[in-house]
């Protein structure tokens, strides 16, 4: 991989020295337009409407917003924080990039000084994103295998080269990958819209498939992994992901398809004991009964539109982190990450 | 129920004295329009593109077909059975309602005949839901149930009442469900646009899932039963159905819910030794590629578009037939069925 691949063009998120701009997701593939940011207010609100989405994204875009309520007054940090934290419930690299926020502030930092810091946690992310690839792709072994994603952890999500699909990028150039396969991703297609782009723009050979096909998919033998993201991992492994990704660890688990996480050590969340204590964001049913802003269900229906799901340790068979690897979660625990002879 | 009931008043398949109206199921639930066939190759066209789907309903509508060459010119009758059993590979029910067709040309049957045969096969489908709905909802016991259900099985897809969605009306009708649950059935969303419009309309409490919340779902303990329809069921109780219900049924499995498979007996083809030879029908990409003519994927994306997938018999707990109950069909097997002694 060199500095000229077609991702590295793909800014989800990217401070204009006065204001952030954030690619509205909502939008592509078929148009790529940005929103400008100016105060913190806007930045928590495209976070809500899902303008910017992916854990690792979030949080740097949150971080961002900090730095603009600090431009504008510092008085309005403590509202700015809580306003940033409240924006989306579930992913934990919001809370703990804005946690390094609140930290840098008590230390007396400017505003000059929270962009440095805002600056250091979007490079950190793609430093780390960068090695979670190659951590993740020696796991694949040396023939080519087939790999399902669910919903968008490229670019898009991050700062940059991605999460799963970082370990799916670094695979294929290493030549260990012959196939990626992308769920859908209803209802908001981040499969279908964000992934398939990603790839296509990176020549991956690529196959979207209906998310209610993957288990289909992996009795036809054509799935040796599972790759995906996380938005929260527990202290026990458990892992809060996009809804459908635990229907997927079951299915993977049932035809011996072996289920790989892959997140920033800023996902783990060492105070949350295991999934029962995390929050699943539920969203609107409008979401569920329409689509592309077509409406498809008839007027009166009832909803129900959970955005994640928690995957039980049990069925994971490695999380790949930027601080190294852990083999068999539910029987490790995720605490030896922070260990000094963390792989 | 009484003979009042919302569901009594739509037809999917409506024989009009000289051609065939079919309810256009594309464009429900917004549009109730249909499509008037006067050719068997009309009728057949119909099928392919979906106008009318769902497993009986197909069989009822080529049975019609037929009757539409046999007036036009009983010479055709030949090629238009060819042209109908083409229409659709996997739904067996199809090659079931032409080959019975046949076998009353073969007997010298006129188009008078063959139209009586063809209203014996819908009254047929109608009787046979009722008793089917009768015998699968006395699975349910006392306490309501949750019920998960997938695509859809009901008035759409039959002659009326419906198969799994029949079980679910007797169920409901008896105070044995609580509240239904609907799949919204990606690429062609039957769950979304046609089972929520049935349950609508039946004033049955219902709320509409994506595929891939099911597992989620059922982990929150709201699901008892998933209760699915079938295109082809082998002989050793292995069930072809709508891309997704293995999915389902290994998900159940995990979390200790029960699965019911409801279709007609015609559905059951002794001649498929098992779930290997049922063959599964492609459709083009484009249904995966967007929704309603909105394309939502980037151009030069490939997909895998998988219209059925087949359940093991050993993850299903209860084949329901008008000809009587199956338990653990993968002890039993489905010839028993057709013994003297079937409940």
């Amino acid at each position: 991989m060199t500095a000229t691949d077609s991702h590295d063009s793909i800014r989800a998120v990217l401070w204009q020295g006065d204001h952030l701009r954030l690619l509205d997701q909502r939008r592509l593939p078929f148009e790529e337009t940005a929103i400008d940011c100016r105060s913190a207010d806007e930045v928590a609100q495209a976070i809500t409407d899902l303008v910017v989405r992916g854990a690792p994204a979030i949080g740097i875009a949150a971080a961002w917003g900090v730095v603009l309520a600090a431009r504008r007054d510092p008085a309005t940090l403590p509202a700015a924080l809580e306003r940033l934290r409240a924006a989306r419930p579930t992913a934990v690299n919001l809370m703990w990039a804005l946690d390094r926020m609140k930290r840098a502030i008590a230390a007396g930092a400017d505003a000059d000084a929270l962009a440095a810091e805002a600056q250091a946690i979007q490079d950190e992310d793609l430093a780390a994103n960068r090695h979670m690839g190659e951590l993740g792709a020696a796991q694949f072994g040396d023939a080519p295998v087939g790999v399902l994603t669910h919903c968008n952890t490229g670019s898009l999500a991050t700062a940059g080269y991605g999460t799963a699909l970082g370990v799916i990028r670094a695979g294929y150039a290493q030549g260990r990958i012959a196939r990626v396969y992308a769920g859908e991703t209803r209802p908001w297609l981040q499969g279908a819209r964000l992934t398939m782009w990603e790839l296509t723009r990176d020549a991956i050979p690529a196959t979207l498939i209906a998310d209610s096909a993957a288990a289909h998919l992996m009795k036809s033998g054509a799935i040796d992994w599972v790759v995906v993201g996380a938005d929260r991992i527990a202290a026990n492994g458990d892992t809060a992901n996009k809804i459908g990704t635990y229907q997927l660890a079951i299915a993977a688990r049932h035809h011996g398809v072996r289920f790989m996480v892959v997140a920033p050590s800023s996902t783990v969340d060492l105070t949350t004991p295991s999934g029962e204590a995390i929050e699943i964001e539920l969203r609107t049913a409008t979401e569920l009964l329409g689509y592309g802003g077509q409406r498809t269900v008839v007027d009166g229906a009832q909803a129900w539109n959970p955005v994640f799901d928690v995957t039980p340790a049990e069925l994971i068979d490695v999380i790949v982190t930027e601080r190294g690897v852990v083999e068999q979660p539910a029987r490790r625990g995720m605490a030896g990450l922070y260990a000094a002879d963390a792989a």
